[in-house]
């Protein structure tokens, strides 16, 4: 069996104000909880307990039938929230259980893997996690002795000297299961708090002769939580320079980070440019030498090498290379779009593939379609998708011409080199270079506008 | 009587290169001569004289008829600026008067009314308000003694000792009006600038057996001003942030702050999330638990819960609860959107009322317009309002469908669950449940591609 | 004949990570190499040759024939590079030769121009343009002596109190033309690095008994390069806040700068307001008083003044007086807007002239056309300009009045009050004054709706 995760997510966060347990507010658009499982998951370790105790049902909700959960019913501290999940513990306790904090975003897996080795390499009962911080106050102090560790002392307990210390508690902890289930239940809350608190197992392993040690990680940020918006936001602002970092280490360009935020999973090829502006959510793709312009949304879409998109929406959606997007654009899910294709501005695309070297200049709409190679939109071109009641697809043939304003009431076949004119409502297929046209009545009406818009006529006359 | 206020506002700020007073330049887009007007009234003070000088039609026209104020034809100095308001403060000399720089745009309630307090207990003639600054070079120094303070000595008369004083004059200064009126005309211009020295007073009043003292606010920012555009900008970045701070205290979400201004009257309920790039203008109210995308431009609008908005701009448009939008729609006056309403990309709405549940879902603008519930726009739907010289109104019943393309020619009414075609232009109103359609002939011309677009075919068959 | 300039570009920046030669990496949009070029070319110096190397035939389709240009094959140091460029020196002897890095984007011409009359008026041999920096580590250091500098000492050869000298080489000296070439075959590679250093050329000057000197810039960034994308970004942002700085003294309103980018060739007017994300690109020219809204981007466009635009994009057009545009609107190159004009959302124009007052208020494109003044376009209104093979253009008088959804099919002219109905498809011309209306046949099937749509309408049932 694999070591087991304990991730502690009772917490309520009263001063973010929200009715919400504190693991689930984001950071970069992630649930601090889902920065946690994700880099236990990417340790290699999935046999994960959350305990959840505010506002449960939210946590349950978030995690689906994913993990296993405990509940705290009251929140009488970090050693309380542990007992509640003794029953996961005695489920698998030959090996090692990592207990972590389910709003301190950013442990990240080597400090969770190397922490383990020294762990196991020293034969500890139990393993901190530390890191050394400049201004360690309020922080739990590590008191090192000639044999690892001797103590965690709270800022309320320190003495003098102990204050000096700089290496801090980051509340990551390896246990060897057995033992801290040995002496889990022995922890008092005889302190002024009334609380139970996971560090005095330090204490109690120590007197039963056990070997515990610390582990100092090199990660600036491990420990770092939010109490409050203003504490989120810091979280996000780390976060986002973190991200970028990585992206420009990589040769990835860019201009002016302003407004710029890129979510973890995201990749991007070298030599292309993100300007100002720019979102990046989910598991987006960019290959290489795109451009993607100020103001871009891009989310969980694959977009392949020499892209240029200005101002675009796009939503899980895949895009092929050399293409040009914009300005004023949103795709929408499944829209799949193939090489050498132009879009222009005040276009929403929409469930359709769009087939090579196709253009779709301006204000236009193609939903539920299956487009050819070369076909051309003119401007106001629209696929009738929906009747009321259902929607069906549309089928535009390589090198059609679509007129502008056309209407192609699904469902519908535009032939291959067929012509629809300007204007038309096409409630019918149209057959391969054929030229398919509704047309009304045209009368000239003279001195309409000399007769029934006088005033109008009035008004400009005086401008002169 | 209430106590009066006078606010001077005669500077011409040269180096802001602008032919307006200074006075008028805007913190947040809001005039500085403004934030000093709504800190008096927030203090229940509203007996406002302003003394304009530079373009003094300019503070005219932008106060309008609201507020007594006094022409400083020269501009030789802030006593000589508070002599042109002999005649108001004449007539109200029975309490105290406040004098503030009307480009200083900070001044706070908690000072005015807390310096007010402490002038009456004091039983002062004068008391200046005071700041404790680093730096203050080029500010005049306080000077205290056992019976409150004995001068103001500006920066060049400092002997080394008051050099080092950092507290400091803020410009903003509680009189007894009757105190002030006796002594003000005997201030003198005989220092090297020629200017009357409204700190004259100080001396003036303490020679005369008056009491003068000193109220040290705790606002940093009370006297800060602006010479040049520079200056300008960093008042508006002070601004900026003080008033996020104020929402992230209340539990609103921000994720980064880049490009987001938030005008200081706007209020923002918990939970709402607001993203890189938002302008929030004017009164405008947001509810709960929204989302406001990036680069959103909202301004006097009032915004219920559960509302999703993406790249919108709405100006003086009310939207009630769980409504989606956008992106790239803009809501413009008088716009009112029910419950449960989702509208789409690249829609304007203007002067209507949009029922519960309707959907707008792309290009279409809906202008003069009273739509019901449940109602399907098309894409391309349009209300032809306008007919060169009137506007007219649509009215769009519950359920109805209205096809792509489909112009509807004000005035005119969609019955209830009535349909019309796509493509059709309605100039009658249609019945309930009833379908409307205009539709022309319609011919197939076979081969036209083929022998008409010949090149076109012919370039598309090399590319393969 | 003028002095010569010689500018080193071989290099490849590795660590950029794409296959570019590192001087065509941009800052502000612009390569550095033009960067330099144009210091050089606003100080007069025009007689340019660029030293290329990696990927040199980029360096050749970047500078077009523009410049003479040097291969480096091989990339053995500076003095290497400009030994490859001996004959473009040999060709004009009697002068100076400026000699500069390609990647050091921020030498100026106050710079150049000032050490070229110390450099005459001294009558050195070479004059080292230097910098005072507070960490030189890693520079070359400047050794003067009492008749000028005695050498440029690396970082590794420097004793202890060389290493203390914070005045170092910026890369860029002015040599005597004949001078350089004596000397220029004598630098030997004997060094760790096996490379030919220009700043040899010292000594061997010396050693013939020439006058070397340092001028000392006074510009703090005038070595500044990039090695990776991170340094690169760090040229942007110096560029950027540059730029900005210069029109903040000039008078122009910036209320928030995040996302703001200007290039450097930009000039914008008094009074006129920019706000938060707005680029603008080229040699786009700004009037006075306008108010360029968040998220513009404005490229080689010329504005005058009292212009409003709200989400614009323009690329290469030219916008008179008194015209208010957006949100929502893209004009693409020979758009040419004149006085008074309104354009609302979801607009596109291009190639084409807008005259007078006209407006276009929402969801139209208007493209090769001629429009006059007084205009209207309806909403949805389209100029159909391209037939599948070619473009037309269309004509459209003044106080005419186009319907919404109206078609203009191209060639076609609209007279001069001329008024076509909304939905109409027009291809054949409208006389002046004239109603043109295109129409089909109108029916209305009572009771449509409520037997086809009858589970959409059960559906809107159950929802009450």
């Amino acid at each position: 069996m694999p070591d087991n995760v304990l991730i502690l997510a009772g917490g309520q966060g009263k001063r973010m104000k929200v009715k919400s347990p504190k693991v689930l507010c984001e950071v970069l658009g992630i649930p601090m909880l889902q920065w946690v499982i994700n880099s236990c998951e990417k340790s290699g370790l999935s046999n994960i307990c959350v305990v959840k105790g505010y506002e449960a049902e939210q946590i349950d909700a978030f995690l689906g039938d994913k993990y296993v959960t405990a509940l705290q019913k009251e929140r009488l501290g970090t050693g309380h929230a542990v007992m509640q999940a003794a029953e996961f513990l005695n489920s698998n306790k030959d090996g090692n259980t990592l207990v972590l904090c389910g709003d301190a975003p950013f442990v990240d897996t080597e400090t969770i893997t190397s922490a383990l080795a020294f762990h196991n390499g020293n034969k500890n009962s139990v393993t901190v996690v530390t890191s050394e911080i400049s201004n360690p106050t309020g922080y739990g102090r590590i008191i090192r002795n000639n044999n690892g560790i001797s103590a965690i002392v709270e800022q309320k307990d320190a003495n003098s000297e102990q204050l000096l210390v700089n290496e801090v508690n980051s509340g990551c902890f390896w246990f060897k299961t057995q033992d801290l289930i040995d002496i889990l239940f022995d922890i008092k809350s005889d302190n002024s708090q009334g609380e139970y608190y996971l560090t005095d197992c330090i204490t109690l392993l120590i007197e039963k002769g056990k070997r515990a040690d610390a582990f100092k990680s090199l990660n600036p940020v491990i420990s770092l939580g939010a109490n409050d918006r203003k504490g989120l936001l810091h979280l996000n602002d780390i976060a986002r320079e973190a991200v970028i970092d990585v992206h420009l280490e990589n040769g990835v360009e860019f201009t002016c980070l302003d407004g710029v935020v890129i979510s973890p999973e995201v990749s991007i090829g070298v030599g292309t440019k993100i300007q100002q502006g720019v979102t990046l959510r989910g598991k987006t793709v960019i290959g290489e030498n795109c451009n993607i312009g100020p103001n871009c949304i891009i989310e969980n879409t694959k977009i392949g090498n020499n892209v240029v998109l200005n101002n675009v929406q796009s939503y899980d959606a895949v895009l092929e290379n050399n293409i040009s997007i914009g300005p004023f654009v949103q795709l929408r899910p499944n829209t799949h779009i193939l090489d050498g294709v132009k879009i222009g501005d005040f276009v929403e695309i929409k469930n359709s593939t769009i087939g090579k070297n196709t253009a779709v200049a301006h204000l236009t709409y193609v939903g539920d379609s299956d487009v050819g190679a070369n076909v051309n939109f003119g401007c106001g071109a629209v696929t009738a998708n929906h009747n009321g009641e259902c929607k069906f697809r549309t089928e535009i043939c390589d090198n059609a011409f679509i007129g502008c304003n056309t209407n192609l009431v699904a469902p519908v076949k535009i032939g291959k080199s067929a012509y629809t004119a300007a204007g038309s409502t096409i409630t019918k297929d149209v057959p391969d270079g054929a030229l398919a046209i509704e047309r009304g009545t045209v009368s000239i009406k003279d001195g309409f506008a000399t007769n029934r818009l006088a005033a109008r006529n009035e008004k400009f006359s005086k401008l002169k």
